[in-house]
């Protein structure tokens, strides 16, 4: 999931600024301390923690947003730990796209070079040859993933709860991996695969690869920190695994439809790299696609080529059934709050990103 | 570390086969319960998790062994716990040589396909291209790595012992990540950068990549498991560091000049691939070495080349300096046990492992 989308997502509960600020200092502390012990090892060690660091900024926090709406609604009231089980997760998140750039071999994310850019243009900036300049930098990207990963255990570890939250905030961060993982490994098959994959097919590895650690876990893990019943913490993941499917959804739409202004992705991106949505899925299996296809992944796709596949991707009804999609699973979600154990305070704080989910549609 | 080569380091204490026999159950446990859980989320996933045991398997499980000699040694009974904590370093190990692949860009450990060569080669199978069928197993093996990962922090939080040692457990954990990871950085660039490390660099390359995880903190994992004072546990790192790099030198010496069926790699593997170490370093000071220098790294290096080498790193000194190293670390590694406060027990249980690192001079 892309920051620059999320950024339409917003104003989900009270002070989400001050939110921010704590998860913010959680992470500024933990990687300030990590500087200072990789000195002694070396002053490239140094620069990767800090590169690290910096891979962190500029997002949303929108992980440790969902942490702090269901702890703090749910009546949360020690902010320190639930600041570091945010920045636990915001850890988990940074590891993931570090570890999915090396996967993608993508060197830029949000328009600036990213771990594996910075370490290749070092190389080639000292003469390295461009493919031993690349190995260096997706190395880098290698190594720096698991030290994000060791972070995010250890920010639970730390955040000062009891033993017996902290082994059942441990199993949802292992959750969290253990879905992502899934996820990525059905994506890595999706590309190479002749069989074009069905919407059910898209719509699991969509939830796997991201709904789950970006809405499921963070909302369970914060009402186990806030020590919510069993009933509160199974209905919030039953909202946090729908309304990641219509995130992702709208996502996909927005990845195809949305306007470059707005995404801060090329409009044409996901149809020149042929990403497997809904959006294809659906399209494939109706009437003129054949005619079509040749455009979709095709390198040299150009702006009158995508045009055309998107008029194609609206005739045929694909547009039409992702929107739908998105709303059933927003809505399922939002149903999902009336149940009479989910108190209001929680409803209020949830209500809107669902309506912001939905409002994104492009 | 070559698991091949770590045969020879045995007989360190009572019991070994029952350590072992213990530690595999652990693991199995561990990779059944993950099995189990993969399956609804595809039958690919389990597959995955079925290789990253498999990868796990046929070593000599010799970091548990550090763990178990410590905690044993120093008077802990509760040997499920410690079979714990040392499956926890043997998923560390398993994580760091996935990923060590994929930056190393290996298929093969071991003469079998490793986790990239084994989902490399059922793509090939299913027609895949071969940039194609390479990046599929690449990929794998980053998921992989990552789930081997979270497996090493879960078994130490699951070794059932109180909050307080499993924090500093989980400390040890963490700084044996930390420092490979900075060596593991140090060594990725001493392949593209072109003035070669002196002795100095490559041990304290060869320390944080390999010695700090594979004895320092195995042994000091041990060690406070056992509830041992803390100059116990210090004088316990000392001997691992010291004896870890005199492993390692070892190490580059049988990689150079071991027997093939000794230590089940190429004799000239490691000259063929450039691997820097004490001996070129040492080498590439001495007179002469321009001469041979253009061998070394060479791709085509043919067993005559590799012969000229050899000569050549006996008749400047290199050998007999390596030698002489790895003797006055594994000298000094011994000298710490006599410290008072090192039980006669442990010291009976560590000294045959510096005997044998250093009987398996080449």
């Amino acid at each position: 999931m892309d920051a620059a989308r999320l950024r339409l997502v917003g104003g989900a509960g009270p002070r989400p600024d001050d939110r921010q600020a704590r998860v913010d200092a959680v992470l500024t502390r933990y990687f300030s301390v990590a500087r200072r012990r990789a000195e002694p090892l070396g002053a490239e060690y140094v620069r990767l923690w800090e590169r690290l660091e910096a891979n962190t900024i500029g997002g949303k926090r929108f992980r440790p947003r969902m942490v702090l709406a269901a702890y703090e609604s749910l009546g949360g009231t020690e902010l320190d730990s639930g600041a570091c089980v945010g920045a636990a997760f915001e850890l988990l998140h940074t590891a993931l796209i570090v570890h999915d750039d090396v996967i993608d071999h993508d060197f830029v994310r949000r328009g600036v070079p990213n771990i594996s850019g910075s370490y290749r243009d070092a190389a080639r900036a000292a003469g390295a040859p461009e493919p031993v300049a690349e190995h260096r930098g997706m190395s880098a990207s290698v190594i720096a993933g698991d030290l994000a990963l060791m972070g995010a255990y250890r920010l639970i570890d730390r955040s000062g709860v009891d033993g017996a939250t902290r082994s059942r905030l441990l199993d949802v961060m292992d959750e969290a991996l253990f879905a992502s993982a899934a996820g990525e490994l059905i994506d890595v098959d999706f590309a190479w695969l002749p069989d074009a994959p069905a919407v059910d097919d898209i719509v699991h590895m969509e939830r796997l690869k991201t709904a789950v650690y970006s809405f499921e876990c963070p909302l369970q893990a914060g009402a186990i920190l806030a020590g919510a019943p069993d009933e509160t913490v199974r209905t919030l993941g039953d909202f946090g695994r729908d309304m990641g499917i219509a995130y992702q959804l709208v996502d996909d739409l927005l990845g195809v439809f949305g306007r470059e202004e707005e995404t801060g992705k090329s409009a044409s991106g996901d149809l020149r790299e042929g990403k497997r949505t809904v959006l294809i899925a659906y399209a494939s299996e109706k009437e003129g696609w054949d005619e079509v296809a040749p455009l979709f992944g095709s390198a040299d796709l150009d702006d009158a080529g995508a045009d055309r596949l998107r008029t194609h991707l609206v005739a045929c009804g694909a547009r039409g059934f992702a929107e739908g999609l998105a709303r059933y699973y927003a809505n399922r979600a939002l149903a999902r709050l009336l149940e009479p154990h989910i108190p209001p305070a929680l409803r209020t704080e949830l209500h809107p990103i669902a309506d912001a989910v939905l409002a994104r549609r492009a």
